[in-house]
């Protein structure tokens, strides 16, 4: 069913981790409000078009750019490497799959970065060199409680999740997890490079699109919080979906929708995955706890709205169809079944028309 | 509107606190797998016929009672009294009223007790006399991760709310809190004796009716494991809401449905009312975080489904429509409306059909 | 042994709950950054000689005035009455005690309080008349990660625990837990009102002096974080002792030292003791566990150290050295002892020279 | 001062991340007792002669053997390593270095491991082929409320820590933190493989000796939980010191000693180290924050008792004294000093003789 990208000769790069990403926001005051007053997040620098932030723990310059323009999208999901030298290797290693490749230093903080127009259509960067800023981890007197203090992972939306994890994969991120059902068919996998359960995930569905960007917290009473304080300031609305337990992950999750609908996810707690061998957990589909473990529906804007991802140029990028079963419909509805206990027959609460 | 019970001349009795629910379970092992195996509460004792539960932190004999009978149902709701002196005030205050009233022991570890059949059809008992037992606040070698360490409160359902506030404030309940429209209709109210929100509420509905009893941990974790704990069970179909923020008593919560559908809340972190000039905050119906201070919506099941209330001889109790509005119908679908910040038209993600 | 207190013939006032501390400091601009800029309590009403401030949930004035003085002291223990007939009580049973009372308004937002130079030498307060101000209890936009919620209770320190606790239950405070040895000397005992452990605590030593005022958060990390910023802050010297699980009381606690030396205690989760025959909890002085559950070293200023008092005229009040046994000496050191398992000969950490 | 280890020419094994302590205890049930009613960690085998235990979120055979032996000691430091042929590198690794190394199966569950006696004493095991076993990260039925999800490091004790952190580097161990003096004395270095602070720890002090194991909670609530256990259970003398928060590594700590006095940590909570730049925090010995960064004195026994270990015959590797500045003597007592902040000369309570 999948036409897969070829495995390039070149070596893959040696990524380290999701490090940043460069979003695009329509309107700079009211983002700078969601992100920073609200969820907190430390500005790095600013000026008149963009904001650098970063998470408490981090020492790198930012962890995401919201960068002021005409029509909410993704610029770029960018990676860091382990040298220089891998990303020259990541340049080389996209120029033998025909992709377009751009050096250069894309955002402040960070120099001599490649930026990638990927086969799935994604625009990724990949850097080294990036200016170091104060770690805030023991800055507690600067924390609120619902301190973020680190990224974890992106989420891209791609409508061939075997052909993008194949992908994926030859790049050198390992899966840890995935949702398949009893036919073949994938409808979502998780792949990670830092040690836990991803540092980006393919959600099959119409893209390529940005499903989200996850931050973490150390515990689940500072997501909680979050919660609390969208409620207290009259925001209760940016609340899409959570908070929760995530089946796959089983990390603890939240999810909001900043002014221009960007999907954010507050995440705490997966586990260590950095051994080669490490147990790839597979979800049937029609798991009931695959995606809440507490059983609770998945909302419907979850499954059908994304980010548009931008090209090299700043330009859309067409969008393509999945082909495959959607999720929503083969979980829920006339067509869609989920059960709570493998095979067992009885309705419940949570499966059927209540919500 | 409302035809309200007279005010007896008898003085109330001075009521302590909510104590414990008598409740008839159809099937004794599935209700003690759930309350004891799943849920954690203590036994204190039992036999064929019932088991007698209470809450780590409890030292009287109970705080709920499991019958076995051929319907679920609850047979009484049970308030602890200052001093026997009061059961005899119970007693006397009932009687004034034209209400059937019992003494006897109508449980083990409890004596000298009056059941009363009350003017809006609920069984209560008051009660003095009780074994203690030992409090297990200290013993964290039995308590697990969701350790539910007290009796909170009850929650009623009836038809007419300003009617079955009335006759608990006669009662010497007073009210905190309450969800009200702007043309005076009264959806439910919250009445404390204990210094909490509530030791017993009424909500608007077909009734006499039990809404739920809930219990209390203490933090917002112990709440999460329990969730945890059901889905790890394959059990999460027994959460029907939650967790999540009350706008209303501020509490953080989670309902359950035990196997016969009797609702269980774990509940934690409300707010003390003790002074007798505690303001009364009101909610207006239509404001959506007054359910849920997160906004998300509450599963109509929850507002439809309750359980049955027994009379003196173990009968079930007829039950009243409601005439006034209903909360469902004024809050959500074709005719209702609710609104995250009040005169806002944008609609946003907690509005309309998604969910 | 003990000259009690004798009991008047007239009625004791109603009392709700000890309400507010009016202290004396020497630096109001440091105490202010103590209290509001770290500890983050909410500034009702402020001007250039006092400082009033109240916890999230409460809604009358104030809990605590900060008085700018020339020697740091306590000036009054207030209690708040359940009506204005109540002061008038107060007012009468002192006068029959023999005790010089005042009648006025002795802070801001509070009115026709009365008080007292009391039988111990404490002056307390008694009062009804009091302005509402907003519960912030939803506010949670304005709350920090260790947010202060309520006032929980006072300690005094006193030489004979056992003539004070006779006085202070004749005043309708009821023991809940106590400190003795085997030969019936009491070195500390716990008396409430308002159903938690305690609203005030006769503490065993050199007095009259104010040991502690405490205020409650909702969860133990609250409490954590309390710690974290004042590492953060280079301020770590002011914890005094803790965090830690008290063995009486069962709530977990931190101690801290303001500017001025005044102790204040961060506390959280204790168990409700509103039932008349709410069982007493007598520990062994021997215990170690009954004043640090994990069986931590009590470090020696906690049990030295206490703010001086003052009486109506605001002169402080002479001190009385304790005749009986000292905790501090019969517990630790040459002579003390202490045991993690009574009878059990085996030293282990907690018990020597090692800390 | 220090006379280093030579680096070999061979490269060093790709090492994953500590795995498992081979410990020696004296009576295996009372060690049942504590790691596994107690602290409850997971059994994953057990005869009469060893216990294997695991973490919840573990995949591999164990975490931690206990061995029945005449006397309390540690068998071996066990490592993974990438690929079998890592296992193969590191013995080539350590010939080269003149140590003596043996092939084999060491423990139940895993296979072809090498274990070498290194140049300072300790003996380290290097193993990837091992038994697969069940994660029982979703398994919240069986996790207690103090569930150790993780083997998080070791800690060894070693005279010169200069020497040891050389030695670990050279093996691709890279240092996240370090306690020096002004004079470039160094007291400890943490070091790290798997993107936390540390897989292991130079301590300085006679040696070799090992100073702790420690394992992970997800929360400071899970650490909590078990003091309060055991003060339940009347063994809060296991408690030697905390819980707190570590300057060193911003984690949340525990030690616990278990019934052959091996030291445990419990731990949670650092920060993500994975990059090859990530910036090392050297701590000044004087700061008094460093090691508890809420000011808190370390006990004595933390400083000077740890387990001794055995050579590859099981034999006690004889003890080497330190030569430099101990960190018990530069920060506390006559000739030591620690402040709160620097330059300070004012004491605090953390200063000087309370405790």
């Amino acid at each position: 069913m999948s036409d897969l990208i070829p495995t390039p000769q070149a070596p893959a790069p040696d990524v380290l981790r999701c490090a940043y990403m460069d979003i695009v926001v329509t309107d700079l005051a009211k983002s700078r409000e969601f992100y920073v007053d609200i969820l907190g997040l430390v500005v790095t620098e600013e000026d008149d078009n963009a904001i650098y932030l970063r998470s408490f723990e981090e020492f790198i310059h930012h962890n995401l750019v919201l960068r002021k323009g005409p029509e909410a999208a993704v610029a770029a999901f960018a990676f860091r490497v382990r040298s220089q030298e891998d990303v020259d290797k990541a340049e080389a290693y996209y120029r033998e799959l025909g992709c377009e490749t751009r050096r250069g230093d894309f955002t402040k903080g960070v120099r001599n970065a490649v930026r990638v127009a990927d086969p799935l259509g994604f625009t990724y960067e990949f850097f080294y060199e990036v200016d170091h800023v104060e770690r805030l981890a023991w800055a507690y007197e600067l924390q609120g409680a619902g301190a973020l203090v680190r990224l974890d992972h992106f989420n891209q939306v791609y409508p061939d999740v075997v052909k993008g994890t194949a992908y994926l994969n030859d790049l050198g991120f390992k899966t840890t997890e995935s949702i398949k059902d009893e036919t073949g068919v994938t409808y979502a996998a998780w792949m990670t490079r830092k040690h836990t359960v991803h540092d980006t995930a393919m959600t099959g569905g119409t893209g390529p699109r940005m499903h989200h960007i996850a931050f973490s917290t150390h515990e689940k009473h500072n997501i909680l919080y979050i919660c609390d304080k969208l409620g207290a300031l009259r925001r209760s609305d940016s609340i899409e979906r959570g908070p929760g337990r995530h089946g796959v992950s089983n990390a603890f999750y939240l999810y909001l929708r900043d002014p221009d609908g960007h999907r954010v996810e507050i995440y705490t707690q997966d586990y260590y995955t950095g051994d080669p061998d490490n147990p790839e957990v597979v979800w049937d589909v029609h798991d009931n706890q695959r995606r809440d473990f507490w059983g609770h529906a998945v909302v419907p804007s979850w499954y059908t709205e994304a980010s548009r991802v931008l090209d090299l140029d700043g330009n859309l990028v067409p969008l393509i169809e999945r082909e495959e079963p959607k999720e929503i419909e083969v979980t829920i509805g006339a067509d869609g079944f989920s059960y709570t206990r493998k095979g067992d027959t009885e309705a419940g609460f949570k499966v059927g028309g209540q919500v």
